[in-house]
């Protein structure tokens, strides 16, 4: 179709811009070659011999945050060239047993340092270490035995891996727990568990170590599981009309590698393999000021924890840490043109490297797209004038950066979006497949006991759980140095015998001084809170800020002291706020796999260090409790969650003011259709 | 412009069959001829002598629910001939300084019943008389002389009227107070108050019976207030670039009177003076049942509730229940076409009656549109499977129902969506002018006592003010049987030597017997909130519902026994659930200007009714706390808030598993735009 086509030229053109980039960025994402080079200059000292070395980790080594600013500063301003900061790649290794973090040197293709990792817990697991352990038990005979015992076509098994977590044992080892499915006649293999078996596989020894059969229960049936759409049976249905949406004049962003450009809005956007998307440099440009003004040096979600609440001996360890674990930028999946994202999006691919620290490409990873939902950005009807009516109407647009992980049967939607008033909001979107479990009830009356979640279909079970996500929000409000401030609301009471008023309530501000100052339960009291640069005022006097506004919260209900929640940690406030320290991007620790909890965020927050007129970070913390409903099977419509960033006294007034609504175009003129 | 035209004639089509419509439905809002009639028919008894009769509210005196009901259900089933209830109306009229409930029969064209009001509180305000009493001052010397002391030109001063509430005096009279304006040299009259002058009127008396000029504060400068885009001077931006949005096909929903119909959902728009829009039975259809659902017989927002926090003489007062007082129905503005809905809207129009009974117009007061924001129903990427890779993902639309009421200063965007995954979300956009006082401040700096607001500019202070939308649902989950579920979400102990886990949680769920066991406060424990059909189960045996998925949770600040808290008492819970009253539709009370408080929500629900297996409604209060900040002068960036109904059990198994993606057009084939 005519559309499609031009749709496609659109994108296809942005990603050519994008691929014959010259204008590098600090913060690029490694590329293809650079993977390539850290591979030969790593090997060359660690001799492809056996044992061999894996790489669990190849990244950017992150330039010192003054390094980056000064680049950018002279950029902008052109006072003079801007040098970029040396480019390195941070690679973590295992080798003979040990973790490895490894320092190269792109520009000279050297190693610089090489550090052995002697704390608690194991870096980020390969895809491949998990290919390689989720085939073993297919050369497992106590495996074959019980699948067969179940009279189960062993070719129609499938094994997924699963984490272990830490239990308190002194000892820990390189592990994963594979729980298998069944296949035949439906694509929703994890509507349809082995359950009873778990197979424990060692990651180090690449062998299985422990073997499970405890029980046997049934497959639930392959019968209404299915969700591909070629294999659905009538009735179809609901049917949705198609719309054509096209902009002749192409797109209002800009995309120059990865530095983003829109309407009032300059960006970076990275990608890590395990944190996935990084926004960074988010500045907005100020019409009065007549410049751009920073407002987020970096965010990204730092880490995830997904605690499902069946304490049995198949289930009890799966409390993931999705980041950190499985990694949450190697999770991301392509995205699918005309359905993950609208049709004027553009696509960015992503690389990361495998464990033999080959570059592997996620096409389409990230997309970028304006949004027309039809939202009014601000409007008034002036109803008070005796001759005229006046009415000002200005419509919204945003501009979307999305991208889609999928961990296993959950998929995650992570949008970051970006408004012409100023307002960043971060967006969650859970679908995917639920943790299921196989059972024997087809009926609640028949169930006597606590079955940890809801009876979803026959002998199947949706498990509690919740979803944790930790942001790492590196705010710069117009400048490094900022302040978190807590505007309490609070009921005043009023006296004046002329009056019959009793009551009101005002605003009473406070500073937190330490990190103990700031951590917070939302829900709890009326309060907004804000990042603000204690050093630059308004014109009228107010401090320049930006308000967080939040969006749902959960707290955690599994006990302080219980292990998941003791690596889980990060999740006992909704909010935190560290001063800036390079090393601390991960909430939940650097070594994740079988950590025990002692380099969280929590942890780093107990030294209650000084926040006030520091470089700090916000860490907010949005959570969902999710008991499943039948609706969630057999896959789950969206459930969306979300926060804001706002502008509070960050300019002097309205922004968006002297915008004006973008005009309804007619299609581009069919002669040059022809 | 091809495409303006292309859609115009979409709109016109649209507004074509529905006024075409011989399809009458029993909540139809009243048409011009009725109001006609109900005119004719009143003033037959009252002679259009002196003093006159005003009608102060005419809307449908709403048929019993049973008689809607059998005329659906005769309708869907086609049992037998859908017979119309009999349509009747009411009227509240002012008649001799008392309130008259009048019924009037329309087929008869005769009145049915009057009433004499005899409690506290008195009608909606009438725009005519708030237009009458806002021009009094101009023929008042001492308003004259205290214009001319300020110098400023009385030609260019409006007035604007606001509700006085009630302070615990032992009688009350119709009153307003009026605040007057300065327009010269700006559209933004509402930022530039003639502070410290205030006028009371007599409604009855049609007279100024109070007049105070308190104090003398300049107006505010009329630089950087403006908003109207032609008097803008430059820098102009942000720029936002153009879209294309076109359905060849035309739209995806069909409307037929007031009655709406898209893809799996049909329900009825109706419009009340005071209420605004009505949304009335709420249905889906279910592919597995092959029948509609009853969600949703009506919802509706009940009351608002806007105190501000400045307790000095000419703003203590400022306590508005703008529901009940000044009609958010009749408050109800035209939306811009391309601005305040998008390119793909329909519209239709909306008619009250004035104080003399006269049918007025407010032209595309309603607009309904398909909402393409690029959202993702639901999604799954396979990646667990050795030789091949699954992607299923479903692009999301929803049906949007928009309309903005604009009382005085505020802008209200109010949505109702439909998604075909069965949730309703209910959606609240803030955007206008702030409520503004004139100080004498500068710089923050300056300020030694509280000021009650922000600084917003020179001599500008926006003043803090909370904003409750009550939201009215009567929820009939597959039929008008229905009980209130709390699910509460509560940790357990684990004890299991054999493995390290040793908490979790589980759902404790408590059915509400009486209306106590349902007054909620939000963000307390956690919870899931359900309105279940105890009488229906799904197949698996789990109770048939909807969920609740609150918003942003405010509570009052205001002391219990304040006034205007007492008048406002229902925002004291976040959640109430009574049983289906007919009279109880408004959570203020009926009469609510100057009200005392003895009719609102908390004063019936005192009786503790029994609400299980009943015929309930929910009772939800959305509120915002508002700490104004400069970003929101002179005019607001849209400040935005929901929630959603979600179905939760009600279905066997995910709704849309079997929806397709709209696929994305090419543009009407050209020639045909020739």
């Amino acid at each position: 179709m005519k559309l499609l086509v031009f749709l496609f030229l659109i994108t296809l053109f942005i990603s050519c811009t994008t691929s014959a980039s010259t204008n590098k960025h600090p913060l690029d994402p490694l590329t293809p070659s650079e993977f390539k080079l850290v591979r030969s200059t790593v090997q060359k000292t660690y001799k492809a011999s056996s044992p061999t070395l894996t790489f669990q980790y190849i990244g950017l080594d992150e330039p010192d945050k003054a390094l980056v600013l000064s680049w950018e500063s002279s950029k902008t301003n052109k006072t003079k060239a801007a040098t970029l900061p040396p480019r390195r790649a941070l690679v973590i290794a295992r080798f003979k047993k040990q973790s490895l973090e490894i320092t190269v040197d792109l520009s000279k293709a050297s190693i610089v340092s090489t550090k052995v990792y002697t704390g608690h817990g194991f870096p980020m697991i390969t895809f491949d270490e998990q290919d390689f352990v989720a085939a073993l038990p297919f050369k497992y005979k106590p495996f074959m035995e019980s699948v067969q015992k179940r009279g189960l076509n062993i070719s129609d098994v499938v094994c997924s891996t699963a984490s272990v977590g830490w239990y308190g044992e002194i000892k820990s080892k390189r592990r994963l727990k594979l729980q298998c499915f069944y296949m035949k006649g439906s694509s929703n293999l994890f509507a349809r568990p082995l359950e009873g078996i778990t197979v424990v596989a060692d990651l180090d020894e690449r062998k299985i170590v422990q073997y499970f059969d405890n029980f046997n229960i049934p497959v639930p049936k392959a019968e209404d599981t299915e969700y591909v759409a070629t294999k659905q049976k009538p009735p179809f249905g609901p049917t949705l009309m198609g719309a054509a949406f096209v902009q002749p004049n192409g797109p209002g962003f800009k995309i120059d590698g990865h530095s983003i450009s829109w309407t009032n809005w300059k960006f970076h956007v990275g990608y890590d393999i395990r944190a996935g998307p990084m926004i960074s440099l988010a500045s907005i440009y100020d019409l009065q000021q007549k410049r751009y003004r920073r407002v987020l040096y970096r965010g990204y979600i730092s880490e995830f924890f997904v605690p499902y609440m069946d304490p049995t001996a198949n289930w009890y360890f799966k409390t993931f840490l999705d980041s950190g674990e499985f990694g949450f930028g190697q999770s991301m999946v392509s995205l699918e043109p005309f359905a993950d994202c609208p049709p004027n999006a553009a696509f960015l691919d992503a690389y990361f490297a495998n464990e033999d620290g080959v570059p592997v490409k996620i096409p389409n990873a990230i997309c970028i797209f304006e949004k027309y939902a039809g939202d009014i950005m601000w409007r008034h009807t002036e109803t008070e004038l005796h001759d005229e009516e006046i009415r000002e109407v200005r419509l919204d647009v945003s501009l979307m950066v999305r991208t889609v992980s999928t961990v296993g049967n959950y998929d995650y939607i992570i949008d970051w979006e970006f408004k012409p008033s100023g307002s960043i909001k971060m967006g969650v979107g859970l679908t995917g497949i639920l943790g299921l479990k196989a059972g024997t009830y087809t009926h609640t009356d028949e169930i006597k006991e606590d079955i940890y979640g809801t009876l979803l279909a026959d002998n199947t079970i949706g498990i509690y759980h919740d979803h944790f996500f930790t942001y790492y929000l590196d705010l710069d409000i117009d400048g490094e140095v900022n302040s978190f401030v807590k505007s309490k609301l609070e009921t005043v009471k009023v006296k004046d015998e002329n009056i019959g008023r009793k009551s009101r309530w005002t605003v009473v501000s406070e500073t937190a001084k330490t990190e103990a100052d700031a951590r917070i339960n939302l829900g709890l009291k009326p309060s907004e809170l804000l990042v603000v640069n204690p050093n630059r005022k308004t014109k009228q006097g107010n401090k320049i800020g930006y308000r967080l506004l939040p969006g749902p919260a959960a707290h955690p209900l599994l006990l302080d002291d219980d292990y998941p929640q003791i690596r889980g940690a990060f999740t006992n406030y909704n909010v935190w706020v560290t001063p800036y320290n390079k090393s601390e991007k991960w909430a939940a620790g650097s070594y994740v796999d079988r950590s025990r909890g002692d380099d969280t965020i929590a942890v780093w927050s107990t030294r209650d260090r000084e926040i006030e007129e520091k470089d700090i970070v916000l860490w907010y913390v949005m959570g969902f409790h999710h008991v499943p409903s039948q609706e969630d099977f057999p896959v789950m419509p969206t459930l969306s969650g979300g926060f804001e960033l706002r502008p509070t006294n960050f300019f002097e007034s309205n922004p968006v003011l002297k915008a004006s609504s973008p005009k309804p175009l007619q299609w581009p003129n069919c002669t040059s259709q022809h």
